[in-house]
């Protein structure tokens, strides 16, 4: 299906295309790009509120700067698709977050104008920097450096160390704080009552107004703009004190709030800016959603609604007509609901990912025991860690991607200190359409080489409120040992999912077919496709047996002995890195143990994996079903020894 | 030689004691402190100057506080050398950081006055915060919670974290600022600007005084609590705008600056601080190694000087007759000068360690190209791989154990966009005294499983030298893999060390000796032991082939095709986590290529090592020369097959 863009958009095939229309005319293109980015996603999917809430700044930010010799960094990067509409890639934007198609996020390797790869948020100003500051080196001092982060994003603990050193240099560098009240859900915590606050203070008014006015007199009468940066000072400092702002506690120059809808008056604020040198920062005022009502009304549904009618503002729906499975972030919230009412121990943490982890069904059951933290992955983890060491059964949920951001807390302050945290991690393996910075690839590797964790993963839903259940029981809060559960995004297996709860034995596996020949260890839900395999197998006479190893720490020692003594071709799959993860775990328990047996290995190949859905990275990487029977397949007939 | 207290301080086993005291004894009590540390450490060594500097406040804290009930955190952690003296560790501080001794840092297993182990900074605000809700939740809502944080690691951006969530709660816990300016060496930043302004500003100090004024009075008067919080609020909204402030910008509410050794003041502030309930900040002044004049003076120098005389200040030097091999970090420092010297796009970072890390050398000759970023691991990775997408080539040298807290930046902003970053991993293996929170046990597993990355390590002088010669060579920057080197804490082995440069393959490994019957292949300096080793085992007449395998990634897959061809007993040997590491990849090789050998595999066991001198630990772990060559015999003599 073609969308086609408006006459104007047609036009702009490039910033440069864009930078030879009048000004008069940015309204309308505003208003075409807009609709092209409602027509676009409201047919073919993708992130929603962020993309719609940024079109104006993005027009005017490539209106006045000379991108891409003027380094544009998008924070987090879901609200980069009006950029990337206005930068060559709007013809081919359909393909967005699909197979081989565009990334959803900026990508370095898709445009000279993503002059940095973002998915995770909070990366921008110190990436920004970074550049200013090879441009100063580099004899350009005067390059623009721009980095675009929102509200949210600026909660994590890597923006503050940015602006604390870029404060500190003289780097020509704009942080523009586009500030919409929301990450994916809404915003949490003392800064964000501040940013509030700051806008509806008169004083702060009082100020913004004065600059401004000075800003629009001083650049009439085209004077320079170090004597319009002396009057701007000489003008804040009348009026409030000197650093009596968050940002300029930082010695950021602060400029703001400014209506972020206002293509017109952008255009002119960031005309201006461009003249001042140094670390600076403009308060934008943004809706997330802007322009489509229901987006508007509905942030969080909104973010990434999916396919919908864009008339009626309906968001399709898969309807069945038989039940069928959860997804497992829901197994997660409701598991955990069921667990915290029978133990008043039990509380829950999130950072920032309530909606997403449904963390939020909790939030709402018991709003005192579940906590929002902010993006801010590392307090989560610290924060939970303080809650351990005064008897609270703390149930951590942070996506494996986002987990990477607090390995340190992980290793220093949970597992050092023999602390039982329990870190449940949602999106383990593949993420589907959000790509390799969001894939959870290197968990069960990163996690395993920890002393006192524990690393497991169910291979459907009742294995996962069972591994909850464990994790909270006396036995293994009292062993002191940390507890990973990774599981993955999406759907299970089974539509009656809500299974009585049992104990399992930490470290214990469960055979699921036995056989012969070949024996498959398989981890967490990747299992099923070896399930499926082994139905493919059978009709050629092929029985392996298959064991769900469920924990890829401690292994099943016993188990393992069993096998290694029963069969000397084993096959392990995980969702997982193989460099380091399950299936070396097993080669280390061979080799520790003296057992010489033909291992191969499936997992995630030591390479960037790039978007796709889930099945199509699994075929990709040789773990489907049939990479799996013709991996046992090849086990079978290979000779003893086969030296490359 | 057994260090006598003084006649007070001998009184005091517990802080209950030192509550019965009188608080007009106090400031003899810190006199006593003070000397007892001066004597202790002079002759024991150890950490010396943020110890001193916080007499006073730890005295002051345990004196108003009700620990352990109360609890009292101390973020680094090398500041709580008083507190240990006075909480019942006093007759065994002799012991500290020696093998099988005290640690040297707070240790929950060592004392219920330890509430949180630290190490790596800036993590007290959340783990306080962590207890506080914990209070709340099992109905202890006015239980005090501490954390004693410097102005160095308030600049972490865990810190920043926890006080954004903090400012969101009414947890009752009190943040005590300890400004002293510094860290290890120097600060850096912004915030360190914005703290000397506050300290320095007549308004700051108008509205501090007004604040104690009001304090002391309503105190005095036996007013309530909230009362006193209702004026104390009056008067600063009075003086200067609501929220003028950073802290109060994140809604803490915000005292001081008073001066931290006015023990005298300092209780009466803490007493009066007890009566408000709520999140607060009490910004306290004090200088690193106060009452020590050469500690004053020097204040990097005297952060951990080793052993001194007291009375001459005198730091012992060993003297030695014959030239003796650098440590691997002055290495490091000389050749990236050597390096920076024909290659102008050459950069240095470091987050907060340019002694430590020997960076200061480039700092110093080449002051526009060389970065200190502040204790801020996260942005020093982020910040690196901005300037790498601008062609610079960047040296970023973090401590192993550090770099842990910027796993995500390492996979997410350098690897997965192909950026040829150069990271120094010092104190790569046992970092000795620190302990387990300084151990760099687990880089090896944590970096070889990220795509796009090369790990080396090497055995001597000249091989780091030729390392980061390599890795800033045209053909690996253009190769776009990230470039780890990872070296050990302490002296190498070479008093010669200045070698010519060699450009070196990435992934060819390195014959030292060839042999027969088994195979050692080693990583890294520990190397060394393994030629010790097989000194050893000449003599027994068995002689085993070494190889220094150089890369853990990319292995010498060459090499290995001949190792494997030719031995079936394989012995690998590495200062690394041996779950995930070095030996697990040269396993993964083999079954990968269908080799079957006996492997046997040495390194750091899957638990947390204490502290001690390096070889203590290595001995503890088996590989120690004695313990390379045992596992020789062992592999030797061993049958083909033995199962457990």
């Amino acid at each position: 299906m073609l969308i086609t863009p408006g006459n104007l958009l047609a036009t702009v095939n490039t910033p440069d295309d864009l930078r030879k229309l009048p000004k008069e005319s940015l309204p309308q293109l505003c208003d075409e790009l807009r609709q092209y980015i409602i027509d676009v996603v409201s047919v073919y999917g993708g992130h929603f509120g962020a993309g719609l809430g940024v079109v104006e700044l993005t027009t005017a930010l490539h209106y006045v700067f000379n991108t891409p010799d003027d380094q544009l960094i998008w924070d987090v990067g879901h609200q980069a698709y009006g950029h990337k509409i206005l930068t060559g890639r709007r013809e081919k934007f359909y393909t967005n977050r699909f197979y081989g198609g565009l990334s959803g996020f900026p990508k370095r390797k898709e445009s000279v104008y993503d002059s940095f790869g973002v998915g995770h948020s909070s990366t921008s100003i110190s990436a920004a920097l970074g550049m200013a500051v090879a441009s100063q080196l580099q004899g350009n001092p005067t390059r623009n450096h721009i980095a675009v982060i929102g509200d949210g994003a600026l909660t994590g603990g890597l923006a503050f160390e940015g602006m604390n050193h870029a404060g500190a240099t003289d780097a020509n560098m704009l942080i523009v704080l586009n500030d919409n009240c929301m990450s994916i859900d809404a915003n949490v915590g003392a800064l964000r009552e501040y940013l509030t606050d700051i806008t509806t203070s008169p004083t702060y008014n009082k100020v913004k107004d004065e600059v401004w006015n000075l800003l629009g007199k001083f650049s009439t009468f085209g004077k320079s703009a170090q004597e319009i940066v002396s009057k701007v000072e000489t003008a804040v400092k009348s009026s409030v004190l000197s650093q009596s702002n968050l940002f300029e506690s930082l010695n950021l120059r602060y400029f703001g709030p400014i209506d972020g809808h206002d293509v017109d008056r952008l255009v002119d604020v960031l005309a201006d800016l461009k003249t001042i040198p140094g670390p600076k920062i403009l308060h934008v005022l943004t809706v997330k959603g802007k322009g489509y009502a229901p987006a508007e009304k509905d942030q969080t549904k909104w973010h990434a609604p999916g396919l919908f009618d864009k008339l009626t503002g309906v968001i399709q729906k898969k309807t069945f007509t038989t039940p069928q499975p959860p997804k497992y972030q829901d197994v997660f919230g409701h598991t955990l609901v069921e667990l915290a009412e029978t133990n008043p121990r039990i509380v829950g943490v999130t950072p920032a990912m309530p909606s997403g982890s449904s963390m939020n069904i909790m939030m709402k059951a018991m709003p005192t025991r579940a906590f929002d933290v902010g993006i801010a992955e590392q307090h989560a983890v610290t924060f939970s860690a303080g809650m351990a060491t005064r008897g609270e059964v703390v149930f951590c949920n942070i996506y494996s991607t986002f987990m990477q951001r607090a390995y340190d807390q992980v290793i220093h302050d949970v597992c050092i200190q023999e602390l039982p945290v329990i870190f449940c991690l949602d999106r383990a393996g593949f993420a589907g359409a959000d790509g390799p910075t969001h894939h959870g690839a290197y968990d069960i590797a990163y996690m395993r080489c920890i002393p006192n964790m524990i690393v497991a993963a169910p291979m459907n839903e009742k294995e996962l409120r069972n591994m909850m259940f464990t994790a909270a029981s006396d036995t293994v809060q009292r062993g002191k040992q940390a507890f990973t559960i990774r599981y993955p995004r999406g759907e299970g297996v089974m539509p009656n999912w809500k299974t009585p709860l049992e104990e399992l034995t930490v470290g214990k596996a469960r055979m699921v077919q036995d056989g012969e020949g070949v024996a498959i260890l398989t981890l967490g839900a990747i299992g099923n496709y070896a399930v499926t395999a082994s139905a493919m197998l059978a009709k050629e006479g092929i029985r392996p047996a298959h064991i769900d190893m469920r924990f890829a720490k401690p292994l099943d020692e016993a188990m393992l002995h069993q096998v290694f003594r029963r069969f000397d071709r084993i096959l392990t799959v995980e969702d997982g890195c193989i460099m380091g993860g399950f299936g070396s775990a097993v080669l280390e328990f061979m080799a520790d143990h003296g057992y010489m047996a033909r291992v191969k290995r499936l997992g995630i190949p030591d390479a960037v994996i790039e978007h796709g859905e889930q099945i199509e990275l699994h075929h990709e990487c040789g773990f489907d079903p049939e990479g799996i029977a013709e991996a046992v397949r090849e086990l079978l007939y290979a000779g003893d020894r086969v030296a490359v």
